[in-house]
């Protein structure tokens, strides 16, 4: 039901704002191939992990000590939880759409709403991703890499090692 | 190039963190439709206008005194520049991808990057919209409408007018 542009999106977002790993309930054969390759040019060790059941992945997540936090327009506005997700140690956060199951809405910690109006679990991600980091993400050094960037005023300033 | 599902997430990114319109150089026939109903749905009138030229939406964003602000991966880092964007009466965010011309990046006032990674246009969009509106943007209210929906610990909780 999701398209492969829309998880190509939410893998890339998760890997540039600093999670560590993306669960991918359905996916398209070539998005870890191409996350992969983005990781060899760009740095870091972001996984993918895909086609695991969401039932494991929330109940291993707790096992772990993390939080589970269901992003849907329909919970609790972000910015009056963001100061208690920000003390969690760790965070699985739960992207779905329109088909998740009801029990997802239950099993997770927090339902968190980033507005309540309909827009873009890309956009939601990236904001809750943005505000539990502080914004510190955007400073985020993913090491080792064979394109880097140089920020510039105009123009493109691309480094090859 | 851009396809139909990623215009509808910057739309209505754009729509639910508060901006006023967007400009669509390319688009699909239900785009404008689709934003239309969500906006008698879900209050508000923010505006699709469709295929004008970029070259006279930045010259006629630079004649009512805004600043443009272009989302690049190349740019400068949007943490080092925020304040000054906060500073603009109003902005035109100009959001391309890899087929922008050259000429786009010398005519904005500001190159911005949201990290120098590789992500999605939807996120960037999102979190420049967030910062420079330092999240009051998430507290909007939209005004007449038709659904509107009660933030829930658990469930959904959606009102009909």
């Amino acid at each position: 039901m999701r398209d492969d542009r829309t998880l190509t999106h939410l893998c890339l977002v998760s890997r540039a704002l600093g999670a560590e790993a993306i669960y991918l309930q359905e996916t398209e054969k070539d998005i870890p191939r191409t996350v992969q390759d983005v990781n060899s040019s760009w740095g870091g060790d972001f996984e993918v992990l895909v086609n695991p059941s969401w039932r494991s992945v929330i109940s291993q997540a707790k096992s772990e000590g993390r939080k589970v936090v269901h992003l849907t327009m329909y919970g609790m506005p972000l910015q009056d939880k963001v100061e208690e997700l920000r003390g969690a140690e760790k965070l699985l956060i739960v992207v779905g759409g329109p088909k998740v199951p009801g029990k997802v809405y239950h099993e997770s910690d927090y339902n968190i709403s980033v507005t309540s109006q309909p827009h873009s679990e890309i956009a939601a991600l990236a904001i809750v991703l943005h505000e539990v980091q502080k914004g510190e993400e955007l400073k985020r050094d993913f090491g080792k890499s064979t394109l880097r960037i140089v920020p510039a005023e105009k123009g493109k300033h691309v480094v090859r090692d």
